[in-house]
């Protein structure tokens, strides 16, 4: 029988590991077991599924955080997961854009406005690093 | 300068052509115009943008009508123009399935009972075809 | 002291005289108090204050359905009752093609569907009455 | 280690054991994943969770069904649901009711028409069985 | 008759006096009858009503909340009200988990972090009382 | 045949100039076609429809950013457009107001959050140029 617990871990640290213990971290004392929901159910289950892959799941996810709104801080955690399992800045922009005849301008601009800060953050990193 | 109605008419006939006809045919008496921004706004200047290919603009769209609710019609034109585009059915229900963990079950299978009924269409369609 | 019950009535019988019968006879036996919240909050405290006329209301109440989404039964109602306050059908369906920008066009497409059914049944009593 | 499934089974049968089997006989041909999810995530991780009882986990099923809106069937799943737990006719009108403040009339006549309904079907079952 | 302003602020008063204070303050300048209606109509007309009790009207007001997002404000009153009515703090948390399974994790994810601020709050006065 | 993009910028001047210059500004590096197309589509070939006037226009624009939530950046642009076009600050809180029995208080107090800190900074700017 798998591990579903371990096996989402894995599957999160390969698409947002830092963001995810922070969300982990700051669940801990208050409902650990969403923590645990996240794991199991989200990134064990339903990620680890056949049929899709995780640049197509990623995609899948900004488009359904952008279009239901009020989900800054999960764009933030899967926009950056985005880059980290391999989606262009273009193809993110793109995503976005591609979305204005289904949700209208303001959704859009929500969620580029925390591309543009999750980008320069990239950015940043890359720079350190160089 | 690109002709945008003409640009907009034949992307929008490769991802669901008689879907479209009876939109823009619904429209006419009421407003036309509507229709005309559909084709030149949603289907030549978003639709023709590279970045993405027909494929993933229709994983983005059905997952966006998904999202956001009350959208059963629009989704069935989706549904079908993501399988004219070449989307499997194992996708389209994948993708629908990622959706859980971001917009809960209710909505994921209002969007399943929808899948359902179009490919139910088309292999009604095939057998004829047969 | 202003009899709330009694002036929603009236205000309500000048908007959709018609249909808030049958709401009102439809809660009856299940909610009858949802009705009277209606007539005394809806449509006495609020409809009847100063500072927006009846076409300015009905042009933002239909605003409020068609971007909420789910409400083509109050939609019916409203955009009768626009129509019934003075609003023409071309100021309905432009209030509708303005929302486009603002929430894309499936919400949009689904409010015009049910205007124009509306719109519909108005010239049928026309002629009926000619 | 408990059967996550046969556990879900069982709680599920509790709330609204007819409803289920539909859904679950809906989904086998397409989706038969989301039903195992339904039994083993909904109704088994979450619903037999000590903390709340199944009286007040339907009240709160039924409050967030009414607040997304577009959820007409799962609603009357839910509702059916509710009376099975042991809440009164009452209590769910007045849980409906207690949302218009925070929610609007729209959405709560939905579900008052979904509720009315599911109460007469009871009604009638009642009549059959006497 | 009963003066529903006073009605509303007496029942006000239980649920959340403070934050009430402050919110009524806040409006005074530019729509003081949005304060009165929230009295007169919320608390008066809706808390009032017989059938539910405060602590399951807090129950399903912050499931409503929850659900339809962008209400943090409003979710920080009604967490507190919560409390104050009587509901512990593992209730308010399992009201929020069980909404997963019907919104998915986003939203509750945002409203466990608007509780955990709350509780940190009621922790430090409770402190400072010692 | 038309400019779409000039006469989207002379539009969208008369509206909101100063603030369409920041969102123009803040898209220029990562999505500069998003700005073309709020021109183009939103500010040309929508707003310059006849029909309804750029008040009006503004009224269903509020209503609507009112009504979807998680708007309130794009809710200070067009508070502030609404005024410019000769709206009344007594029209744009009568215009909240009448949303509450369609969406409830909880959006509508957020509406009217926004509007406070666009009045005052109207008053300021008045201030200092007397």
């Amino acid at each position: 029988m798998i591990n579903r617990l371990a096996n989402g871990e894995e599957t999160l640290q390969k698409v947002d590991g830092a963001a995810a213990a922070n969300v982990m971290e700051s669940l801990k004392d208050i409902a650990p077991d969403i923590g645990k929901y996240i794991l199991e159910f989200a990134f064990s289950d339903i990620y680890n599924r056949p049929g899709l892959d995780l640049k197509q799941r990623e995609m899948v996810t900004i488009t359904s955080l952008l279009t239901q709104g009020d989900t800054a801080g999960q764009l933030k955690v899967h926009i950056n997961g985005s880059l980290n399992v391999g989606l262009t800045q273009t193809e993110i922009v793109e995503t976005f854009i591609h979305c204005i005849p289904y949700v209208g301008f303001p959704k859009v601009l929500n969620a580029i406005m925390v591309a543009k800060e999750v980008f320069a953050d990239h950015e940043e990193k890359a720079n350190v690093n160089a």
